[in-house]
């Protein structure tokens, strides 16, 4: 599996509608064009309605009024937040996407009592990794979203990972919750988590997976390393999701995967009522392709 | 410069002497010979003789009696960590190397008050990384030896890096505290210690380089990233030092660079009155090689 198959897989899904708060940004409108021209889904625009229009006229005149594409003005970027988040409410839309706005305002909107998208879970973010020479996704989560997760809400962001990865055809996702070791230090407190997770797992609290940790990266994704450390485990050497026991190591994982792996990217917010996709400026428009082709295949799940 | 050209660089430096403390294993005997090979420096082994040499006559006949190679008896594992680290402190060897033994017996050793190396200072590693379709070495302190440094223990970590990097030539190294974000949250710790660290190297606190954080990876190696963000610094996406905030971190960024990245590493910890080697089972031949010809150069400085 490939992030280019994930996009044959989001078109053959039908056509799921994408609400975009504050869309009037050249980069997010290059990618609802990029969306469209994949066919990944209808979309609504909620913005500044004349800065909408134009760009996508800069885009091609065919844009401007394309069957695929709704502007719908807002005089606010909190007016658009919130009419994006009603549009999912009412069913309007199936994936909400963050455009030019603060992602704390978007969250606003999301966490709202009466028209949000609140499930009572946590929203956590999940990135799906394509690395050069590496035969499988590797998922890696939370890296962007969770700033001191507790025990309790690090087995959401789990099991929030895992219905990610079993939208996308990944059944049975093997999880190694990472440490800097694959030995319990009673002064690691990631070692700790690990081994409560993996025991969480076979007493049934975590279901949809296998839960193997600690590991340490090198034996959670190398078989070779695995072995050589003597691990005995179904997880070691084979594990598709990474749970990090930071922010700060799945920030720096992440972009060390992206800057110097050369690995390729799609990531979603998952816990709402829909998938989010929050990209930043920073990433490829590709990328951005990718995240919302993981959106589409999570929100038909 | 890459790695290789450092093994050059140690060739050229009159000989050292490396004191390995219980050299009786397979690949600790490898690592000698394949430095020996390389005129990285003279060898005082310590361990069970017989099997030492047994060992050394495997890998071929003429390392039995090398000139470059002294084989030293002793009864127990702590034994030849005492004798190897006396060595030292008497000035018959330069470097102190790890073989089969624990680290901890080895540091119990080295942190002797009667015949250790303490300087007072603290220990940490760091690690040079040459990384592909990259053109400078990349430091990464501490990926395995501080668990849970304070912010003094941070500023010696710091400051043992930048020790390191000249050593090899880097003489004012550009230092990245980093964190999941370049901006200041309170509520997130790596970054306020980034803050930190940065206004002690302006006040002198912190010398012989340029400190700039928090920075987040991507903006710290990449000028491309740094600029998108408008980010004005003289450190960012120049970073030579990245100064990780916990040892989780440090020690997925280590593995993420080797498994994923493709890079090449070598380590020393430093800190005591002579660089130290620890190499552990599961590094390369060539990375154990390349930590050897670091500590050389560093113990030159």
């Amino acid at each position: 599996m490939t992030l280019n198959n994930l996009i044959g897989k989001a078109k053959e899904i039908n056509k799921k509608t994408i609400a975009v708060a504050a869309a009037e940004d050249h980069e997010v409108i290059e990618a609802v064009v990029q969306a469209i021209n994949h066919k990944l889904g209808n979309f609504l625009l909620y913005g500044d309605r004349e800065k909408m229009l134009e760009l996508l006229h800069s885009m091609g005149e065919e844009y401007v009024k394309h069957e695929d594409i709704k502007v719908i003005h807002c005089n606010s970027k909190e007016k658009s937040a919130e009419l994006a988040v009603k549009a999912v409410h009412s069913q309007d839309a199936d994936v909400l996407m963050k455009g030019n706005i603060q992602t704390s305002t978007l969250l606003k909107s999301v966490l709202n009592k009466e028209y949000g998208l609140r499930t009572g879970r946590v929203l956590s973010h999940t990135a799906v990794f394509e690395i050069p020479n590496y035969d499988r996704f590797i998922f890696v989560t939370d890296a962007g979203m969770n700033i001191s997760p507790t025990l309790e809400q690090k087995v959401e962001i789990l099991n929030n990972a895992v219905s990610v990865a079993r939208s996308i055809g990944v059944e049975t996702p093997k999880v190694a919750p990472l440490a800097a070791v694959e030995t319990i230090n009673p002064s690691m407190s990631a070692s700790l988590e690990g081994a409560v997770l993996t025991q969480m797992n076979r007493r049934g609290q975590i279901k949809n997976c296998i839960v193997d940790g600690p590991l340490g990266l090198d034996n959670a994704v190398s078989l070779a390393a695995a072995k050589l450390k003597g691990i005995e485990s179904e997880v070691a050497g084979m594990a598709d999701i990474l749970v990090v026991p930071s922010i700060e190591v799945g920030n720096i994982l992440y972009k060390s995967l992206v800057y110097f792996a050369g690995a390729k990217v799609g990531a979603v917010i998952s816990g709402a009522k829909v998938p989010i996709v929050v990209t930043s400026r920073a990433d490829s428009a590709e990328s951005k392709l990718y995240s919302l082709a993981l959106a589409v295949c999570y929100s038909e799940k």
